[in-house]
């Protein structure tokens, strides 16, 4: 749709400032990790790699919005090029999975459970995005409530093993971390709440600027919480634990 | 051909994200590198460096396919310039014969053996990629089917050997590495196979958009578990091996 050109310089700049703060997280990441113990070093190395591979999406999503507009006279109109939104999908297909990980690797469970953890997380992960895609790509509303259903089974699946999991290792851990753990817990719940919230704008207000900039905003404030925020999260976690070990 | 434009986005973002995940295998295997014994940081170094190459091919790849078509009302039709497939060739060439020095660095072989093993894999895979590589170029059935049937050979040969030599292997290995050797003796093997059978999706299913598809998207497959998911396989083996040894 035509939308006005505040609305497209407050997508744009939003795009912008998801970029810069993924940057800015990847260093700070991959040069901390040499401070925590090697017990959760390849934990910490793959907040890293996550906020890198989120970063190069922002980067294509900044210049793909940017494309598809020509902004002139107050309006920005669609200039015919396609806004490529898929490559959210494209991220969260390798980030979701390595979110997962992150905090698997960081609550040092004994290499048994962790494997069973891994085995029926992942797959669950893969197919809510890969379910979440098709509706994705349709411009069809039944369609897009059907994927949209069938994408809510595992995540909310997802969340309960997550959320169950965390809960019971939280006996388990130093009493200097409980707190972040319990950070953890309610941060992957609410963050990961604005996906399938996101999503549902387009549908409910319909092919207009307001649904684009909720939608996109919404994408991005969720981007920055579960990956750099909660990044930050198992990264102090991990700090902590070194430190008690040490 | 004319292709549909979901096709098209279809190819498009899975090249972009098999990009995303060599970049993200890139950071993560140069950073954790320093994580292993001496002794294996070559083999983990060198995975880094085959995914640093894929990741430039992918680049190249997925900036070569947006130009060889133009997007239009559903439809995407040739612009007329090529859409150069043979950057594969050109990635192959230097990644195969590097996979192979990766797997033998890290089994620990006496240096005798690790040399004969290279004399012999080096130049077959070189040949492998060199035979295919006129296959590719033509446009004649009969040629392609020739160029495929030469190329097998080396492709047999060295899965043979590498195999066999893996096997042989396995017993004087670590008991705890014993597993993902046997991981990375069946991943050799299925996912080197992707590669000649991608190759004939054009051959068999004719110049659609189907066959172009099925053929990237197949290598795509490959390559990512070729170089990543083998890679991130050496890796724990270089990991595992050096927490025995410390
Ligand atoms: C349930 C649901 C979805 C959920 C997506 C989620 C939960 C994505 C999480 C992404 C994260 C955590 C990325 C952070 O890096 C989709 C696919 C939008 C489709 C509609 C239904
Ligand atoms: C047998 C055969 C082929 C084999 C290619 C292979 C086996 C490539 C492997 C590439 C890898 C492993 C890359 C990963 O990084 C070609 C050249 C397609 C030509 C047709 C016959």
């Amino acid at each position: 749709p035509d939308i006005s050109s505040t609305t497209f310089s407050v997508i744009e700049n939003a795009f912008s400032l998801v970029f810069a703060s993924f940057l800015g997280a990847a260093v700070f990441f991959l040069v901390s990790r040499r401070d925590v113990a090697r017990a959760y070093r390849t934990s910490v190395t793959v907040c890293g790699v996550v906020v890198v591979i989120a970063a190069y999406h922002y980067f294509r999503i900044f210049e793909s919005f940017k494309s598809a507009y020509g902004v002139a006279g107050g309006v920005a109109t669609p200039s015919g090029e396609i806004f490529n939104e898929a490559y959210r999908y494209m991220d969260w297909i390798i980030t979701v999975p390595l979110l997962v990980v992150e905090l698997i690797l960081v609550m040092g469970l004994v290499s048994a459970r962790r494997r069973s953890l891994l085995y029926r997380l992942v797959p669950a992960a893969f197919a809510m995005i890969a379910l979440g895609y098709p509706g994705e790509l349709s411009t069809d509303v039944a369609t897009q409530w059907l994927w949209w259903g069938l994408a809510m089974i595992p995540f909310v699946y997802i969340l309960f093993v997550l959320f169950g999991e965390v809960s019971k290792v939280i006996q388990d851990q130093p009493i200097e971390v409980q707190p972040l753990f319990r950070v953890v817990r309610v941060a992957l719940v609410a963050t990961w709440m604005f996906y399938p919230i996101a999503y549902l704008f387009p549908i409910l207000l319909g092919n207009t600027g307001l649904a684009l900039a909720l939608e996109n905003i919404g994408y991005a404030v969720a981007d920055l919480t579960a990956k750099a925020g909660y990044g930050l999260v198992i990264f102090l976690i991990a700090k902590r634990k070194s430190e008690l070990e040490r």
